[in-house]
């Protein structure tokens, strides 16, 4: 007897984050399939500690992974470098910037990026956290602040130089509010001659009445303490009205507030990645207010079961009251679930729906101080911090960073030093003979 | 009786390289000295192994140190972020951008960078390798050439971007070309679905008849051993004649080559610091054809003893036949030498003149391979990689860069990966949305 051997299924993954790379990863001895990973970068980002990159405590390469790297064991898949421009569910096409690719089963996982609520100029004088670009930027911005105020001498301009704005206190913001606190108490206390570090200013402006809206309330309450001990001045309950240049103006309970901050850093709002409103245009995909595509109890589009969307970028509102939350092991899940199902469907199997199991949340607030909600319990401090470093330990895709970042962090610890505090770059307080222009920031990531 | 308590006395550096770090490490515990240490740069930079960074071995913090960090403890000694204008010795004053700053001895430390030979239009397509910046333009050229090849359909486009030109054979392109050597024939070798990263070519250019030039022949024989062994295509006693875009014209023996290459890189020439000029035009100070300033046996300015210049800015002709070489140990004895004899000179106490001692030369070809001149004892392969290895890392300025350092090269030797491969900075293969202008290029890195 004769075993006809069929054509491969081609599944091909948009997006190299956690929710397509996991998705990818879940494919790997997967018999008769092809998969195609998309990315218009060649590396994988370790995003959780990318606030790391941008406040001097590890390097890029540190938290990234080359894709090809990761997947070079995966025989039957191919990481293509380059950017989707469209997707045509007729003929199941993705098209590229040169050519285009076929699909039997499409995994979008382009992620999403923060939001600046209509006021996209605002890019320039707030940037986001979202890419290695990005915490390089910030990176230069908040080590040339602290070399302009040492430089300074009037004191106006000083105390501008010696403020940062942190702009929403959602995990992000802490994290930055935090380390940005622990620089200025702790580790550059002893590098100033002229300046006394710890007169800075770390302003952190949520428009919720806490910090952390999403954690229970008696963790928020623990999170504000911890980072008022840090020296975060925190500003609840209060929206940007504008930002120019230095000056931010604040409303705050039908008050205006004017503060000078040399260094505005925007972690509040989320737009999810364009390829939402190509789904919606081509495929009748439905999009929430952010953007988001809102999809089937298998993380397909309710229009097209061959399209499956996962992570950042999807709405999942079969599970609890809200939607699933943007965050890592969401998206680590959703991909797993989708590779699994794909091979299911294949082979005829039963697929039951998607399933979040939750592992709880974590959010660090700086050295030994996190707060963790693992759901049956509770709790903050050192342990939680603990539980914080172990989990991401864990989750560093390729053990050679794992021990990198271990030993980093073991020293760091040990020293309070921060090694990687280097202003690289384009734009320098210290002109220089051949202007450099500063280069304009590419709007979303998302897109891959 | 009382002490009369004279007014310190003012030490003025200009570069945080080697020569200019040592030095005022050296001061660390003089009494009655004041230090001020200028760079652009908020970093030290550990330059011997930035090929490293380029080739995606290491990150650019594990090879950098924050000078305020390294130079904390040091109650004596300031950090000035800032670049310097101008040197006027009758008014003993340094202008720098913004003020300026009175000195009673000066060290000049600026360095030198490559040449062009009046080719300057040729550094936009073969660029050099000097800062952290020009290393992660490189590591993007490489591993993008790479991408396209993969990505290409056309045999002769293919071959392009898959041939790598390194010009000049000293110790930076000798490890340069090992580097990518290993790259193509080792660490990618999986990597790829449609090319063989094995059939690249990498080209290595040297005017002489041998490459490490300063070296005994017989090393320079074990290298150009070594180097085919990996796969480099050695091309002696050739010269470039032009460049323009991937197209490379070499003149061999009055014949001339054409050579199709996607990635070419400057290893060739030096050309000393702009404040070389500064100090000819200001203190009549005497230049060599390189630009670099003619210093006396203590390293002074014949015609000024309170103006010292060190490291590959200073031309030392008074030790061997030829002018001490422009590597980072005879800089680092320059420096603590000549704050040695600062304070020596005020104490009453007599100075000897400046003497290089020469522990050797050792360049690195690729894994378990170097070449080693001890002076007493000449000797190639695995034991000069580990003394190669060993000098590196004791010398690694910071300990915690040490310590990652060691951990980063034990996996990647194990593993035979290179982590740290990331495609990053301005301009990319894959299209953007924002166009990303390229940004211009500082001429030179060494006016501090």
């Amino acid at each position: 007897m004769t075993q006809t051997k069929t054509a491969p299924h081609r599944v091909v993954i948009i997006g190299g984050g956690f929710g397509g790379l996991y998705a990818a990863k879940a494919f790997a001895k997967a018999p008769n399939i092809d998969v195609t990973l998309i990315d218009k970068r060649n590396f994988h980002l370790f995003q959780p500690l990318l606030y790391q990159v941008a406040t001097g405590s590890l390097s890029p390469g540190e938290i990234s992974s080359p894709l090809r790297m990761v997947l070079r064991n995966q025989k039957n898949t191919h990481v293509l470098l380059d950017e989707v421009r469209d997707i045509d569910p007729a003929t199941k096409t993705v098209t590229l910037t040169e050519g285009s690719i076929a699909y039997d089963s499409l995994i979008v996982a382009t992620g999403a990026s923060h939001f600046y609520f209509g006021n996209d100029h605002w890019q320039e004088d707030a940037p986001g956290l979202k890419t290695i670009e990005d915490a390089i930027d910030i990176r230069r911005r908040i080590f040339e602040a602290f070399e302009a105020a040492e430089k300074s001498d009037d004191p106006v301009q000083r105390e501008a130089w010696l403020t940062f704005a942190i702009v929403g206190a959602g995990p992000t913001g802490v994290e930055m509010a935090g380390a940005i606190a622990e620089l200025a108490h702790k580790t550059l206390k002893h590098d100033f001659s002229n300046i006394d570090t710890t007169q800075a200013k770390i302003l952190l402006i949520e428009g919720m009445d806490r910090v952390l809206p999403p954690y229970a309330p008696d963790l928020s309450a623990k999170a504000q303490e911890s980072l008022e001990k840090l020296g975060v001045t925190i500003q609840p309950k209060s929206f940007v009205t504008n930002i120019d240049g230095d000056n931010l103006t604040i409303r705050c309970n039908d008050e205006e507030i004017h503060v000078n901050a040399k260094t505005t850093i925007w972690a509040a709002g989320i737009r999810a990645s364009k390829l939402g409103r190509v789904l919606a245009d081509r495929a009748g995909a439905e999009l929430d207010r952010a953007g988001r595509v809102i999809v089937s109890p298998r993380l397909s589009l309710p229009t097209n079961d061959d399209i499956y969307v996962v992570g950042d970028l999807a709405h999942f509102a079969h599970q609890g009251s809200r939607p699933l939350p943007g965050v890592a092991p969401v998206a680590m899940q959703e991909g797993q679930y989708v590779a699994t199902a794909i091979q299911k469907q294949l082979q005829g199997q039963e697929i039951a729906d998607f399933t979040y199991v939750d592992f709880g949340s974590l959010a660090v607030i700086g050295q030994n101080e996190a707060v963790a909600d693992l759901g049956f319990v509770r709790f903050s401090g050192f342990l939680a911090w603990i539980i914080w470093i172990v989990a991401h330990i864990y989750y560093l895709i390729e053990f050679d960073n794992k021990l990198l970042v271990m030993v980093q962090w073991g020293w760091s610890y040990l020293t309070r030093g921060r090694g990687a505090r280097l202003i690289t770059g384009e734009a320098s307080l210290v002109p220089v003979k051949v202007k450099t222009p500063v280069t304009e920031k590419v709007e979303e990531k998302s897109v891959a």
